[in-house]
């Protein structure tokens, strides 16, 4: 038997059990949809092969795909939105990097210190995943759907748009409300 | 099974078995009501919509409404007293953002750092929850009570004063003391 | 079932199961006998009403009363004296307080930031617990006991020294020779 | 039932059931000669009676004795080693001390800051245990020896050596090789 | 019954019921070889005797050996990769050392304050594991393997190289991916 330690979307300490290991990640979905999280987000943030974006299964990280009215592609996480960017590929004397694409937004005054990245000048920034290199994992593509297009090439559009999809059974997440949430620049003054 | 992790009224760390995921709320609402919570607030405060705040039963994260002497409306969550405020709209250039409520209170000097969130000058404050955007869910409401008009029109008052409700079976929240607890200008000497 | 997270005497991290939830506090007081504790204290120290402290049962937080060879009160807890003060009601225009007892003792080296607080100066302190307002609680009592006088008349004396006490069946506490703890102006040269 | 929580000496968090209460200290025996510990070290150490300094059973919480090439008497300590210092009894009219006997070593740039304590100068250092006042406890005494004399006389000399006690069972401690650690101020350079 | 929790490859807090002690190691190692670990580094870094690094099982720690495309020797652990170093023994007047192998890796401005060492100048790292002086322990060694040769003399090649060893029943380690990780010389911009 195993058991696994969520924070639901209510913010609650949860512990589920779980029959055996291979139904694990059946549940981390199953209460991932509900935006329920375990663990902290890895220091520097998820790592996954670069071939998995196209169409990975968020609900495994407790996150959802979100488009904007701006009709930018967000990723919601704990009721933070985080913006999809592509890196290109390095490669110079100093280092040889593949392309990747980076989900990050901008870091807020509540942030802990060991989360917060630095760029250029003063701006600091929060990762949640990164997919780079590797090889392609099945078992954190979306169930029921065809193999995506993989490598560089331009990105499919995600086959659905979740937050379009049947409310779970059960709660429904309450980061919902998280999609409206203004950028860091747009501090909301007390 | 499922198990939930409280601190209870009296900081005792208490594990509760749960039998099925569909009763976690009411048991969150049962233990609730006692002044059990389970988790942290939120780094920026619980999110939840707007339409919520009227009738939402704060039992879910282990607070209660609470009217002072001077008739300000107060939310009572561990012993800290928070207050309601009405935000307006935001529509200029830089952002848009649509009205909130939010709970927030002075900062102690006891607070842990991330919680501390800056306003103008050196003044810093905690939020135990915002209300804003989103979609109005029934399982936040208070149970056994019409649903309440929604929206930006006034906001009706509570139902009943949670204060005056029959005390829980079982031991009575630690808490009510708290609302005699001093403001943050008034930090009490040594 | 519910099950509680100690702090042994020890310092061993043990969880105890308890039979319902109308036998915590039962438990918390037989392990708490032991020196056992479960949580933090809270941020500003444990809330209590006022009318509790004469006979408060310090066992539900794992600490007992203890009167030093000077003839002062002492509260004993995870190996701390804490120093029983009387703080007179404020009534100014700034601030209405009741009066309260508070429990607390300098701040060492080793306590972490977010438990201490400022007083005038440079003196840091860090507090128990406070006896404020509120309303008696009996369940807060020492069983057995008698309901003694209460509000701000004469505090009776304990009804029993508790270091007199019979030793609990099981392991004795550990913390018995923190009596003997030098107060915080004696750190011991290395 | 309870259930005690261990670091293992190979760093893993286990969490062991134990049948009843009386048989904890056993249980922390029984892993504690591998090197588990449960729980952190004390602020400023663990406390306990002077009188338990000679036959003190270091297995009670994941340490052992270990004299080492040059003669001297150390505690071994999750890979780090302290040294045993005896400490005069204080009688000035600023304060009053009895003897004690302190276990405690330099600090490592890895210590966090709550455990440092300052000394004169910039010297810092980390207290496993101190050893003062309080009256003996039997429990915390070696398994299967008589009492040894106790008080400020000379400290005899322990009945085993622990380094040379057959191998318990199971796993072996891997801090055995924690005994060639280099003091603080010989820190490896990178 | 025992329960180990893990931190699984997807940063998932897990815990896993084991039958009896002696089967700790196993679960250990067979988690680990999916990336799972339990436990954090602990301060300083794995302590293991010297004559185990030749075969040590990296799985026990959730690790594994990687050798990058320009033939250095790395091990991954929770998506870092951390370089082998050879440490001579020091015999000065002031310390003696024996001769170690140490895996570490430079710092990331996310690693936390006391993870970090400080070497010469400003460079900071991060130790995983030393190897150094004790007594090799069997069951720290590659299982089916035999004895490699022990001692300062040259390190035998691994009996296999594990990225090529077939994949383990269940979820890949996802930290295949961070072979491809930049050194920290390399940060990604933003």
């Amino acid at each position: 038997m195993l058991h696994i330690e969520f924070i639901t979307d209510l913010g609650a300490r949860v512990i589920v059990d779980v029959d055996s290991a291979d139904k694990l990640l059946d549940v981390q979905r199953q209460y991932g949809r509900l935006g329920w999280t375990s663990g902290e987000i890895p220091s520097g943030g998820y790592q996954f092969p670069h071939d998995n974006e196209p169409d990975f299964d968020w609900s495994l990280i407790g996150a959802r795909r979100w488009t904007s009215p701006d009709g930018e592609e967000l990723v919601i996480h704990r009721g933070h939105a985080y913006r999809r960017r592509e890196l290109e590929a390095v490669d110079s004397r100093k280092m040889k990097l593949p392309a990747a694409v980076k989900y990050s937004r901008g870091a807020k005054s509540t942030d802990p210190e060991q989360v917060r990245e630095k760029s250029d000048g003063e701006f600091e920034y929060v990762t949640l995943a990164i997919f780079r290199g590797g090889k392609r994992q099945e078992r954190y593509a979306q169930p029921g759907q065809g193999r995506p297009a993989t490598g560089p090439a331009p990105r499919p559009a995600p086959a659905r748009a979740p937050q379009a999809a049947a409310p779970p059974a059960g709660p429904a997440p309450a980061q919902r409300t998280a999609v409206l949430e203004a950028p860091p620049e747009d501090e909301t003054p007390f």
